[in-house]
């Protein structure tokens, strides 16, 4: 659109994921399979493919390798990302009972968090996270289990 | 403010939260130490004396002799809470931060539920929830264990 | 607009909604109509080919075959959605008035589950509904039927 | 607060409604119980108790004579409510799930209603509602029944 | 953009609004002149050719022979619409007014109507306006008129 | 509350309406009727009392004799208010319909507004409003008419 | 993007602004002196040629032959416009500050307007504005006049 | 409602804004004559007795004597405020006049304030502001008048 | 307002601040003075009397102490407070103004703390502050200094 | 897409960013880097380069050798920018932390800033920042210093 100058194109993170995600599908692989390949957690893996956390370097040039990426993708893989979600309240109801947890126990978890430690939180920085499927006769239980490192607020 | 007609006055689950607080700081309980009194879990047992869950009358009661309140409160225990929350976007950092983990990670939960499960979602009503300290030489850490019962979407 | 690299192009739920809505009305078909050929109820039916629920793999092919879809799109309807709607308050007069029964019934509701169920909710996700239109002599009605599972709270 | 005046003090929906939740606790009656005494349905009882509905003037009498109000609260439940709902995205679960149905399949509803009826929609003024417990081995579920006149856009 | 599938393209009430615009600049029409080449008045006309209400069927033909427009576009014009609105507070001074007198204004209309009326509203539905223009030696003025049918409450 | 210090208590346009309501209510008089009274229309006679409209002297004076105020409340009722209106999106059903008329034909207004006078808008200050109950044999309808001065927006 | 019928495209606001600030820059003229071309003020010149205002026939004219726009813009901007602005709260320093003087200085502007005038307020349509550099030896000011016409509240 | 324990009642700014209304009313002045009292400019004398500017020591001193306020409000009147103010859009038509133009006119301000200082704002700290009424034959004009001190972007 | 049973009354840290806000003012003491009397920093301390941070347990004693406070005071001050800020877009200009650079500078401040430490961020609770005042001839400068752990996102 | 009538295109900030982005990664500089060769601090360097300020224009000058853009793009770098941000409520944990201690500390900021100046703010236009590492054996710290010129409110 733009006719009397030149404006360069650079890859993009989004890019990227479109690369991952079609990859992912023609090869018939699952997140765990990707996570594998790579040696990282599932959770984490999802998470740097779309682009919502940053590659360490070998991590990037393993997974350009496992899914045939071309060789700029890596550099782009390695960026630190801007985080941005859609909204404040999510709509999707899988994505919408996580955020009902936080606005029901989100107290709990602070008066919790305060009794056990002191006056500071949890690190969502200094974070990691595991999802497991939990056999149950009553029906099968989705298990997610967070560990961040508790900070302790400063006084000066 | 009322002069020519009574309008009577409900015990509330504020109130009773009130009595509870009043009630543990004199004896200076924790959370932990209320909650195996009545052999329930911390977590529950912080969000139902906050009004947030609805007490089995069993537990109601034990809670009533435990913290010595007024009878009535029994009844109010066991009420079916209407669960509020304050802000879509919370401002207490302690709280925040999970917020941010749902943000962050909320679509990567979902493709990993769908991965391991099929198309559905964790259940946050047939749910349970622990927070322990795990000790750690670079700083201790925050643990966060959920299970949720996973619900199947319906095709009819 | 990308010229030094490739993105590939995947099929969404947005294209094989398109490619339905063309057939749909090249054949002049209803969605009564195609949710007969599929064996599915009208609601859900509409509602999967918007994209706002997964097909199982038997009524994805049943789906490509009836409105001559191209085979791709049978991988695009199975996959689970995530389920975005536009607006907190819709505009819709027809969508709205939904909206307005759930705010001035809302607590109606809640109430008359608590009572006959005890703590709990309904299920959004093991749920069904129909639409029919009844017949009266002072203006027809539009019948409106929902069935979910209850779910009652957990205590722990 | 007021000392060189005298504000007159009107007896409020809110204050009629405490009357009855304070009556309903003590005689231990039910919303059905209610609802029989003044023979009209349990939906529209405990929306009109909540003071979302008005009372025809028969009810109201009936009501006041059922859970012993002050002769007052008649003209007080016949009034038209103005009826002001607390948030766009309800928190508590149980509401919020007919919220989440509205948001997936408000569409469908759409779709459906004007593909049965032609251009218009279902009233919610001139409508009616039921809910009922549904056995089933696998889990009771939750019957909501709904009924609107169905209203043809005008052209002039 | 898509290159591997064909996405089929349909005409939108978008698409025809542009094709009307572009007509009518084209013959110097007025809204009111081509409201009378098809026999409606200019309020309904305009918003029907906006997309914001359905033709019937005759209307559609004439509205096509008289603006010559494509024959696909009278199917489009029967369609109901889905009628989105951009903003919660509109931001054109000549709407706002409106928007103002509705919310300075709006008690008064709901009590004068349940005055005269009883427990109801005015339907927006079965609804039909004019726009005239008053001569008045102290500045014209901007006739409005409003006429809906009255809906009363259900009890039930 | 203040116990050191004295501030001063002012009657406001609240305790007069306050005021007005419950004379209304003992004296069961109708709007209409309290319009009447002093004559002037029900539409901005409600509105008024309100507190959404200022009293010009005479008119004050006639509705503190009329309804037996206070002598005070006449200088209140002179007083230019300060309109607030409580949310951007009414919930209450009967003044939603107006809002929902706003936004569905707001551009239509501002066309034909344009169309007949040229570029400006219809005030809502230079601006009167009646409410009339029109009989029809097919249900009575809600007649609106709003009146409002031409502006013609300046050029310099 | 659309292959089997043809949309018209007609010359936008946005068009003719995109004509003017181009041949504007090419020109190296500045806003006054095109405000001095056309004989108006600057700031009118302005906001009508961003499209916030409509031109008069005259002026219209006199812009394209002052800036060899082609013919159609001239109709163009004669058009009256939808005024939309983006933000409520604007995030750019130099519109925020005006903004800012609005929330501190609005109920002071209302009561000196009132105190002057009566009930009422001043018009933002029939309305002018200038803004002016004033040297100070402590820093040169920005000085900005409007003019707006009274308009009373009617009593009906 | 506090019984154990006693906290302090402090003399707010809203406390002394309803003693100079109270005073102001019984002694029937304007705002003029009040900035006249204690030389001041009328917009800058109602803002900052609504709380919204601190008084200089002396200024306080003036108002105190002036309107027979109690010594302590003295120092009240000098703290620096936390200006708030009530919503992002403003409903009170006579200042959502101004907002409204701000809205339309805010990029063309900006634009001319560049033209003719450079990269930089108007301060809305050091500045000032008069309103007055200006005669005129076809209705008098209410006329305002700001001035703020050009501030000058950083580069660094 | 509770007749029934009794609301234990606890002292709440608003009621804290109240005392404090109240003693600083009869003791004419400035923010820095109180926080030289407990040896802590002038930005920890008013913050942390204002209810925004938790008092070590030997610093609450001491402000006790120095400001003649109520004994209960000391472990009000100790509890970690729940933190709440009014508003998304503070309306004070003081704040505002921060609030400005963080909108204006917040992609700024990222991409040089990822250029200088990695991907990750600067700690808002290991945190401290300080504000000074810089002499400067032409106008004194506000200096604000911030200094927080660096927090390296984890990868697993 | 638009094919009767020319637009023309002009080159903007964004333009110009993607110019400057796509030369700094073909280089391999750093934001300092790029500040060195302007010799200007990389904070103000990246915000300008990023669109959110003015370049005089000796530096746009100096960028444009530097990093080999065409010409015309020194005049868009001289160009005061509309400074744009895209929430209220940032989501990027980066940038939030600096949303955070804005809604922590404002208040304690301005009370400080008060106490220290007077009534009045520090200017975010006369305002420069640095960020610097500042090495730390428990974990290095992120250190910003933010200077402003205090501006003083006007009285008058």
């Amino acid at each position: 659109m733009k006719d009397s100058f030149e404006v360069p194109v650079m890859m993009t993170k989004e890019d990227v994921t479109m690369m991952i995600l079609s990859a992912k599908k023609q090869a018939g692989l699952t997140w765990e399979e990707i996570a594998e390949k790579i040696d990282m957690s599932p959770v984490w893996t999802h998470s740097a493919c779309m682009g919502m956390n940053a590659f360490p370097a070998d991590k990037a040039a393993a997974l350009v390798t496992a899914m045939a990426l071309p060789q700029e993708a890596a550099s782009v893989l390695e960026e630190p990302p801007t985080k941005v979600w859609e909204q404040s309240v999510p709509t999707d109801p899988c994505i919408y009972r996580f955020y009902e947890i936080v606005g029901v126990y989100g107290p709990t978890l602070k008066a919790l968090i305060e009794e056990k430690f002191g006056n500071g939180i949890m690190s969502a920085i200094d974070f990691d996270m595991t999802v497991t499927r939990v056999p149950n006769p009553k029906g099968d239980r989705v298990k997610v289990e967070m560990s961040g490192k508790y900070l302790s607020y400063n006084s000066w």
